[in-house]
Order: C-alpha cells, then structure tokens, then sequence
C-alpha cells in the first residue's frame, strides 16, 4: 500500500543511523545530537521555545535557538551539509559542519533527510559572510549543533516546491524550467499550499474576511447565521442542489438573500453573513465554482436605496485601503510568483448608470439592446473603457434593466423598464450584485406572477413582508472572486483553498 | 390568496383616511400631515435624519425630531391617542392629541394603524410627568406632529409580540397569561425575531463569534473556510446528508476537521474556520440541530498537546469575560424573559482528568466502566458535582478512553487504552470535542483498520500526513449550544435564527 510509505522512509532512515553509529561507534561524539524523534505523542513537555524563522535576523546574531521548518532544500558538500530551513514564508541556511561538536555521521544524517520533513534544529545563529540570496533571512545562517526529524517526508514527492513556486506566465524569467499545472497542484493541494504565495494568499483572504467584518460592525453591523438547507429551490429553481434530507428532499441555498431579507424584516436593521453557498452550475470557467464563500450584506435604509449602494461603496474603499495598508510583504510575495498591475480605486466609488455604460460601449462600437443584460465580454470591454477614463479598476453600475434581474427587485420608479439594482466591478468582472428589495407583500406578488414562480414554494418569504417591513437593499460578494482580482490571479481556483466544482470535490 | 391580504388594509386605511378627509373636509387642518406614505421606491432622497428610539431620553427634550419604528401598541382615549412606538429593542411612548396642530380625524387614522406597522412619526420630545414603566424610554415621550405609516402591517397577526414576549416558566409572574410555544415561535419567525429578548440574543450570539475570532487572531490563528460539499461521508459514515452532484453523489461535511487537518500539513500554524457543519441524525432533542454553526480549531504544537488545551482554555474564559463586559444591557433583556443564573467561572479554566471525573461520580453512588462513555445524564451530574466542588459552569475533561473517540485520536503515550484527547463544558453539557490528533501518516492508516473504515475514502486525508506534518490538535465547538448553556435558554432553538431539526426546514 502507497501510504505506508511513511514508516518504510522513516525506518530507513532509523536503520542508517544505526548502521552508522554501530560502524562508526567510538569517533560518533555526536550520537544523541541528532535522529529520529520518536513520535510525539505529548510524553513530556519540553521547556524549549521555538523560534519563528521569520523572527530570526541580525538582532539573533550569536544566540543560539531552536527552529522547527521543514527541510526546503539540503546540498551535501564534503564534511558539510548546507539546508535550507522553510517555515511558511520564510527560509534560513542551516550549515552542519564537520566540527569539535558535529561529527561525520551527523553530516551524513543530513544528507539523508527527505525534502518536506519537519525537523527540529538547534543552532547558534551567525551573521552572514555575503547575503544569501536564496533565502528570505539572507543575512544569518545557522551553525547547527542539533538536529532531529520530528516528522519525515515521503521521499517522491508528487509535487515539487519548486515547481509549484515558479509563476505561470510562460514570459516571466525562469518559465523555462518545469512548472506544476492547476490540476496537479489541486490533486495535491496540502503540498501546493505550502508555496510562499499560497501561505500568503489565504493571509490576505484572511484580510479581507476581516476588513468586512470590522467595517461593517463599525456601521452598526449585526453578524447573523442563515441555513444552508433549505426546503425549495428558491431564486427560480435552476442550478440547486438537491439533498437527501430523512424521508424527503431538500435544497443547499443558492445565496442567503431570503434569510437576510427576513432579518430586516425582524428588526435587525442591518446585517452581514459570511458563509457558503452553492450553484450547481455546470460551468467549467475560470471563475465559477460550485460551493464559494459569499459575502452577504442587507440593510434597512431611510429613504432612497443610494444610501445602501453608498455604503457598499465605501466598504469596498475600506477593504482595498486596509489590504494595501495591512498586506504588503504578503502581496509582495504573491506578486513575485504572479506578478499584477497596482489594483486601482478613487474615493469615493465611481457610480454611473447602466444607461451611461451602454453609451460609452456604443461609443467603443459595442451595439446592445437598451434592455439586455452585459455579456461577460462586454463586462470587460467596459471595465477596461472605464479604467482608461476614470483610473479606477472598481466602479458600481446603477439602474440595470428590470428584465434582467431577479423578481424580488424593485422597480425604477420614473421608468419600470429600469430597476433600483446595481452590480459592482473589480477590473471588469462583476464582484457584487444587489438591488432595493421590495417590501411590499402585494408588489411582490405581483412580481412572482410576472416572474412564473411557483408561489407556495416561497410561501414563508412573501409572508415575511405582510407584517410590516422597512424598505431595503444590499448585496452579495463572492469572496474568492474580490480575491482573484484584487491579486490579479486569473482563476478563481487559486483563491479558494479546497475548490469545488462539477469536476472537482476532492481533496 | 391570502399574501393578499397586505395590500387589503393598506387599501381600507387609505379608504378610510379618505372618507374622514371628505366628510371633514373643511375642519382637517392636519391633511397633509398623516397617512399612508407611497411605497418608498427611492423616487426622492428625503434630507431627513431619523433618530433611533434608544438614543432619544431628558438631553432630546423640547427637540423635535423624526422617528421610524414599529406600532407596537395603540389605545384611543377620545381625543388622545397614546402609542408606543418600537425599534428593536427599545419603546417610546408617543401622544397624538388634538390641539391646534393635530385634528380629530388625525387622532382617529392613529387609532386605525395596525400593530406592527412600520410609521414615521414627526414629534416634539417631551419630559414624561411620570416615569413610564411600560417603555424602555420612560422619562421622555413624543408629541405627534405629523405620521405617516411607511409600511402596513396587515391587521390579523399570527403571533403577538406580548405572548412572544413572556416568560415560557409557568412559574414565573405572567405566566398565566398566554404565551406562544416554540412552534408557532417558528413558524412566525419573523415576528417572533422582534421581540427584545430575541432582538438580544442574535448580537450576543455575534458577540461570541466576534470574541472567538478577535481572540485567535491576537494568538497568531488565520482564518479558513472549508469545503461542505465532500466525496465521500468523512467520520464513519453515519449521519450524512447526500446531495446529487451533477450526475454523481456528493455528501455534506460533518465538520471541517479533515480541511482544518490538512491546512496544518499544509503550514498554516494555526487556523480557525466558522461556517455551517451538518448531522443527518434523527435526534429531536432540545440540544441537536441537523445544522448548525460549528467555531472550529486546529493549531500545531511544539511538544504537548496541552499547549492546545490550554489556548483553547484560555479563548473560552475570553469569550465569557468578553461577554460579561459588552453585553450587560443585552443580558438584562434577554434574563427578564428568560431568568437564569449568572455564569459562574474561574480563570484558569479547571481542567481534570477523565479518571477523576469517574472517581467523583462513584463517590455520588455512580458506577460506570473505566472505558466507558459518559452519557448525556451523567455529564449533568459530574456537571452539578465540579460546581459544588470548584464553582466553576465550564470546565475540562482531558484524557478520554480511546474507544469511544474518533480513528484520527492521538493514543495516550503512557496507557494504550486512554487517548490525548479532552470534551469541554458549559453547565454539564458538552461544547466542545477535541484532541490531539494522529500526525504520522502509518499510525493513522493502523487506526483507520483498527475502525473498519474504507481507506479509499479517506485518501487525501490520509495522504496529507505522508510528507510531514507536525504535531497538532485542536477542537470544535457548536456556537448554538454555547450561547444556549451561557444563557441558560434551555433549547438550541432559541439559538439558531432559523434553525433545522429532522422535522423543521422552513421557514
């Protein structure tokens, strides 16, 4: 069996050192510096700190630590072995030195050591003699004295570091050398995320889950928890799936849009959700997923939708300032694999109107029906007229046509052909889609009418607006989507950690 | 059809205030300064700031302000209307008088309002000459100028917020009174959300999620988000939704724990993941939800898994002082219609071993097997014997026999037949589930034989720990049981917004 590997390596390497020792046993001064660590099993505790390899730098210099990385790279040389020590994005040369206190053996030992373990290292830190421009700690080395395999690697590895490091762009320097494809990295996600950029792509993820958080509770903001299972289909019954649920059937939501709705409509006042949702869209794209993490916002409003669509803006300005602000050594390193134009914004939001963009496609020679929806192509030619105008790869598109949208929004009131919704652009491709909710149980009906739906499936939505309710409107972001753009990484399968989609649910 | 009916008394109120206006044409001097207010399709932005009622008390007074809530009650005394006006959790009694400014007919379409109807209510601000009990704002009350309803609530409502309101213990004052039972709570949910206690409940429970977050965060954690839509039933098997992928099957994850795993051999340190988890158990319990919200940990390592117990120890004592200090005013409401003792703890957390909590449910005359699991009801009373003994409503169990703890439990170094693994407690029920877990990719494959379990299943889970992994644990908490036990609420309904049980799937 393949996954019994991992003892063979190990037990491999447990019966060199034996042999070593054994043959070499007076001279082996250093037995007990190094091996195998039994498996930790939380026998003792062990009063040693580890230092982050990041931490370590000049300041460090004569200190003699203990660091746990992974071995990244190791190169034999004669009676030295020099390593190269990787935890998360950071990397320091570890020198085992043949030495009054390191013996033969244990340089050997080195050698022996598989690519990707994780290993225990003591060593006294030392300044460089010139910087090592192979790792990020490039003015100190380690001089090891002990070193020992807390949990070893499986020697083929099915993906390499370096290849899954180098960048896509057959242009970029270094291209030439093998890189890993999309679906080798994905089949082997565990290792794939282990690159500097990966490491820091889900840091900026991270971010931006955060700087929607804190922007939203300062503006009063209440996190709420809608269910994922459901008992209709819901937005019109296409793309959802179905689930076994007991005696009878289910459905995983499409988007939180009805539970958020009904949390104004029970007085929240204005809240914010962040959780999956589903599609079961058999759409094989660059940038559709079957199960993403959506960014859900609704909010009552005083008088006019704008103050919504105002709030939303400024989010969106919060979230691009707090990310340039907060991440630049992570972008730095996502830049260096994937390398981006600047993600450029103005303060406040650029808004124009659905009517106005038609206008400057028209003027770019892109012919559209006044009541037709934007391809996604004519997306893109738009976000690159407006970048090119207005400097900004975001901007808010207002007052869609009401045909293109769903039922439960409302209409224009000067012109029902129009509709008070609004979808938002990150360099061209739509991030967000929201509108003014009807609140209104009658009009609502109305629209389900218009709309063909079957009204006894939504029964509990529609009723939720019979008891009063203040007028409305939000939106729904899809995270991995904001993320793929701000970063510029072309494929929304980068920004997901464990992508789905109707080829892919494993790992 | 009945969704109908909303349109209907907007209809009458609009007859009605029409038939007053043309029969009293010539004495309504205040036409123009009530009634129903068109459908706020954002045709005008209105420059007019609506004063949340909390923030209105003595310092509002002689100011006339613009309020939006709800009518909550109504009582017409001949030329006096007296309202209370609410929004969310706070009331403000308002007076609609006749006087020079308001007429008769005015004082009449007040009287007509339905209960619940969201109205804009222009009045000066006046000191009450008595306190009023019945309101949060009792030293203050409105003199009605002008009022427009905003939108109708129809006039039959399924469920009154009063009977909402009460105490569900018979024992308690006013419980004589009708109140609503959980189902109609449920079924009206949207109603029910409205009351204080309610209104209270879901900022607590964001509360804990931004506690749990904001504490991880200062610890070094990065947040995930993991896949729900899975391959193959992760855990065993048991208790698994299906869902139709495509022309495949798919199931719906039981927990993130696989993915939180993986993101650890994957070198992210420590993570934190909060979203949906789902049990196809048919348990109808006032403590199971066939979803719910899972808070979710894993964190590597240096040599003791105690490193783990005690950050998450130390995270739960954050949440309950976090709690006990933002929350005040919101535990107030939430205690006067569900009292509840206070929430006892010590800090550090108590932590005791498994052997001992045995040892002292045998010293209170019961006898359970050393290797055998507590139940439900002797979790209650080893609950009730550590209060007495360390006056403490949340405490510890760490080291739990090894047969009753998931394949992927670290074994006890020291005895074969104990485990590295530990429960957590609120007030004698179990929040929390964790351990160290098995980082060695051929100890693991011995427990998944060990289970019976189909490796093939579980492949990429057991191949993420082939190319090294360090040691690690973590746990999982149920966000719904921990506000529920921190609250003493007494069902997890109470905690969800729109929970999911084997028989509830809407609304």
């Amino acid at each position: 069996m393949a996954s019994g590997d991992s003892s063979d390596s190990s037990k491999k390497l447990q019966e060199q050192q034996q042999n070593e020792s054994s043959t070499a046993h007076e001279e082996d001064f250093s037995q007990g510096n190094y091996g195998i660590m039994p498996l930790i099993q939380s026998k003792e505790k062990i009063d040693r700190q580890l230092i982050p390899v990041r931490d370590i730098n000049e300041k460090s210099a004569k200190q003699t630590i203990w660091v746990r990385g992974r071995l990244h790279t190791s190169r034999g040389k004669g009676k030295q072995c020099f390593l190269v020590i990787r935890h998360q994005s950071a990397t320091i040369q570890a020198v085992v030195c043949v030495s009054e206190n390191v013996s033969k053996p244990m340089v050997k030992f080195a050698t022996t050591i598989t690519k990707e373990s994780v290993i225990d290292v003591e060593g006294e830190v030392t300044l460089a003699p010139t910087p090592i421009e192979s790792c990020t700690q490039k003015d100190v080395e380690l001089q090891v004295k002990k070193m020992f395999v807390v949990s070893p690697a499986e020697p083929r590895l099915p993906l390499l570091i370096e290849d899954a490091m180098r960048p896509d762009d057959p242009t970029t320097d270094g291209a030439q050398a093998p890189h890993a494809n999309q679906d080798t990295r994905l089949d082997n996600r565990v290792i794939d995320l282990r690159t500097p950029a990966n490491q820091a792509i889900y840091r900026v993820e991270a971010g931006v889950c955060k700087l929607f958080r804190d922007t939203l509770d300062a503006k009063g903001f209440v996190e709420i928890h809608t269910p994922k299972i459901i008992s209709a289909a819901s937005e019109g019954g296409a793309n959802v799936f179905q689930v076994t649920y007991f005696k009878s059937n289910a459905y995983l939501a499409q988007s939180p849009q009805f539970y958020k709705q009904m949390a104004i409509a029970a007085d929240f006042g204005k809240v914010y959700t962040i959780g999956a949702v589903f599609r079961a869209e058999d759409s094989n794209t660059h940038r559709h997923l079957t199960e993403f993490v959506g960014l859900d916002l609704e909010m009552a409003f005083s008088y006019h939708y704008h103050e919504v669509v105002n709030t939303i803006g400024d989010l969106f300005t919060q979230i691009f300032k707090g990310l340039a602000e907060r991440f630049v050594t992570e972008i730095a390193i996502i830049n260096k694999q994937f390398p981006c134009e600047p993600f450029e914004f103005i303060e406040p939001a650029l808004r124009i109107e659905y009517k106005e963009g038609l206008a400057l496609l028209a003027e770019a020679g892109v012919q559209m029906g006044s009541e037709e929806d934007l391809s996604t192509e004519n997306e893109r030619i738009l976000g690159r007229i407006v970048k090119a105008k207005y400097h900004t790869d975001f901007y808010i598109l207002d007052k869609y046509p009401l045909a293109v949208r769903p039922f439960y929004t409302m209409p224009d009131p000067d012109n029902p052909k129009y509709s008070n919704s609004y979808d938002m652009f990150m360099r061209g491709e739509e991030i967000l889609s929201g509108a003014q909710r009807i609140h209104d149980s009658q009009l609502l009906l109305e629209r389900v009418k218009h709309h063909k739906i079957n009204i006894d499936q939504i029964k509990s939505y529609i009723d939720a607006f019979r008891y009063g309710c203040p007028p409305h409107g939000g939106g729904g972001i899809g995270l991995e989507r904001v993320l793929m753009l701000y970063l510029g990484l072309g494929n929304v399968r980068k920004t997901s950690m464990f992508p789905r989609d109707p080829k892919r649910i494993t790992p």
